[in-house]
């Protein structure tokens, strides 16, 4: 049922492409769904992925390109001349998909392949949907729809749709338009089936459709799709007329990648990358946070540098550094992932900030206390040295109710500020609080090595 | 069309609640979706939300209380009798989220509703859902979808779907099963409306159809719909009858969890937690990742002391501390969440472990060069302290090659050990790179004091 991709299997394939065996090679590969062959094209050379594509019908294997993983995509649109990616592959697909294949070619092999488009109505869609930005409703919509009008009767209504049919996959719903193409409602399947053929559509249709606008941005057609459990949404523009709709299954992506982003992002990688990328690439989207943090090293250097003579007389101050710093990054991160995950998600729902902020208070207090505690039990009966054992915990609460505030405070503001909250989990928040908890640390070490020696 | 929720609607609707103004509190609420009466619950006390959802028509209640946030949901379900769970919502559910609500009461409150459903043929469904472990395809599917013989006529057909179209809110597909009830394949809406009235189910089906086992995992689930970007999926049990259907929007919710989970841990804290959960409960979901911390914290220390005279002839070594162990810590992150994704998105391909490690390495490489370079420079120009300079920079280069090595590894061996791989990128990885990166940085610094001095 599902094709579990082995290692002899892309070997096989590929001894068979190296004899030029093209019918045990096509066989090989015909009960496969377009993404599987996809899965395969991406272990394969640029070669040999190429003269399998060439042996595949032109429909599979332009549901193969649309499969492909964009890097694969741009590597194999580059070896293909504009009239066979025009002619073979964008013919035979939808307009959301197309825009997507052509949106990644550069500006001049683009208008190449627009001008190969024999299609007018194709071309002039896909020429349309290039016009929105990607991450708006308008860059994830198709153009393909079935459209009927409010005033026509059930057989009309079945007639136009088997015409429109054509062109589409799958039917989920039918748009209901009055006679300025303005959406007016749905019609669902299951309503048709039901209704006699004296109906009109007028009587049957549902008038209460969601809908977005072409330039609403990619993250919210995500939210109302998921928050509504919707399959379609239909796009329309600024005066509500009918443009387009948007599947699910592009938006699960949209959500996937979101979801990708952010945890990238709270690991300090700051591109979007993937196992299968070179490392160079890999190694720019990490050197970033990196190098934020090696700046931030060494501000904390420089922080503890004004306590060298406190470390010289009680070395010991040292060996609990890391510790304080750990504890200060931990908390922050914690709370911050938890305020950039509620706005990720519309859940944080009409709590106040001040409320957050006295929700987080309290839950540093309680974690403050009990860690600073454990580690006071530990001091005192292993390190048995008064001075170190009431300063380190002594800082470690403070410190975990200061990275508490910063961790909630920095992504809400962050937010209002219209940047990405994502932004405080990464190394940035955790710099912060090292420099700001060894500081407290040194400070606190420095007055009570004062009142106990 | 989308309503955003505000402070003065709610404030407006808890007036009319307290004075009992029944009327206008329905028609501030009739327009609205469930999902969004849903959003207002949350932000009601339960008393006002028991008042509300007994105004409500039993049919909007019940989808009310299918879109309740799960805490919600439970609050509510105890302050509510059994006969009226039965009779007022679940009677209009569909069996997944009848399962899924029913499931959630404890066991004697649960054996009450079923006792209390009339239907049989519902109760029976219900039950036989509730038998399947959650983060299966069993405990995800609906039993309510349409059937239809191999053997029939498309009239037949259409008269049947009638039937059981009743039932449902959608139809997307038409499941094809043998006299055995086998699933053999679907019918498209599309293919149907195609069809003349001559035609048999036989010969317009398609047999090429994606199903699950109803033991397979919900991960498994939400992978094979994503990748092969399908609305529904049938379910079928182990000798391949039909048993019911998967939905993208529950599949939805799933990848959601699993993207959150991962985030989550990855920033530390163990359970599920929401902003809107108490204190206590968020403190709780905290403090295992945190000790993990306070103790490898501990065992930092415990490394560090034995450097005790370094420190103390050397003061400024100390001031280094943080800068090596937040390094360490980061580079092993980016590691280890590429290759948590790697393997979440099942993106990894069959690039074997040792490619990826050699990759990883490389990039560690390169990055390391830059990072202790930059720092050698820093500390040449700014501290001029010649051993300090050799010792942070060479340690720095040595901490990030081990960092990467095991930020690969671990999760891979976690994976490998049938452990979830986003373990490695909590505190755990950060501890244990802390530990090994500072005993390199204080190895390294006595030999190189030894040399310089």
């Amino acid at each position: 049922m599902n094709t579990e991709l082995t290692r002899e299997y892309v070997d096989e394939l590929r001894n068979f492409i190296e004899s030029r065996d093209d019918n045990s090679a096509l066989e090989m590969m015909q009960d496969l769904h377009p993404a599987d062959i996809a899965e395969i094209y991406g272990e394969l050379n640029i070669e040999e992925a190429k003269y399998l594509f060439l042996l595949l019908d032109p429909e599979t294997a332009s549901d193969v390109l649309v499969e492909l993983e964009e890097d694969d995509r741009e590597r194999f649109l580059k070896v293909l001349p504009p009239d066979v990616i025009a002619s073979q592959f964008i013919h035979h697909m939808d307009s959301d998909d197309a825009a997507d294949v052509i949106g990644d070619l550069d500006e001049e092999k683009k208008q190449e392949v627009l001008l190969h488009i024999e299609d007018m109505d194709q071309a002039g869609d896909i020429v349309d949907l290039l016009s929105y930005d990607e991450n708006t409703a308008g860059g994830l919509m198709a153009k393909e729809l079935i459209r009927v009008n409010e005033n026509w009767g059930v057989t009309t209504c079945i007639r136009e749709m088997r015409k429109q049919a054509i062109d589409l996959d799958e039917i989920y719903y039918i748009y209901v338009v009055n006679d300025d193409n303005i959406l007016v409602g749905i019609l669902s399947l299951k309503a048709l089936l039901l209704a006699s053929s004296t109906t009109k559509v007028k009587d049957i249709y549902d008038p209460d459709v969601k809908s977005v606008r072409t330039s609403t941005s990619s993250e919210e057609v995500a939210q109302i799709m998921e928050k509504y459990d919707l399959v379609v949404l239909p796009v329309v523009d600024s005066i509500g007329r009918l443009m387009g709709r948007i599947t699910i299954d592009d938006v699960v992506d949209v959500i996937r990648d979101e979801a990708e982003k952010d945890y990238q992002m709270a690991s300090g990688i700051s591109q979007d990358v993937e196992t299968t990328d070179s490392p160079i690439r890999l190694s720019r989207a990490r050197l970033p946070w990196l190098i934020i943090g090696l700046i931030g090293g060494i501000f904390v250097a420089a922080v503890i540098s004004r306590f060298e003579e406190d470390i010289q007389i009680n070395p010991e101050m040292a060996f609990f550094i890391p510790l304080i710093a750990a504890m200060a990054g931990n908390v922050g991160i914690q709370s911050s992932a938890i305020i950039v995950q509620g706005i990720a998600s519309n859940s944080l729902g009409l709590e106040s900030t001040g409320r957050k902020l006295l929700k987080e208070m309290a839950v540093a207090f309680m974690n403050g206390l009990i860690l600073s505690g454990l580690l006071f039990l530990y001091n005192y009966f292993v390190s048995k040295n008064m001075a170190l054992t009431f300063t380190v915990s002594f800082s470690l609460f403070s410190v975990i109710i200061f990275a508490a505030l910063f961790g909630t405070l920095i992504p809400l503001l962050l937010n209002r500020l219209k940047f990405d909250p994502a932004l405080a989990t990464g190394p940035f928040i955790t710099t912060t609080n090292d420099i700001m908890g060894l500081f407290i640390y040194f400070l606190v070490g420095r007055l009570l090595y004062g009142v106990f020696v």
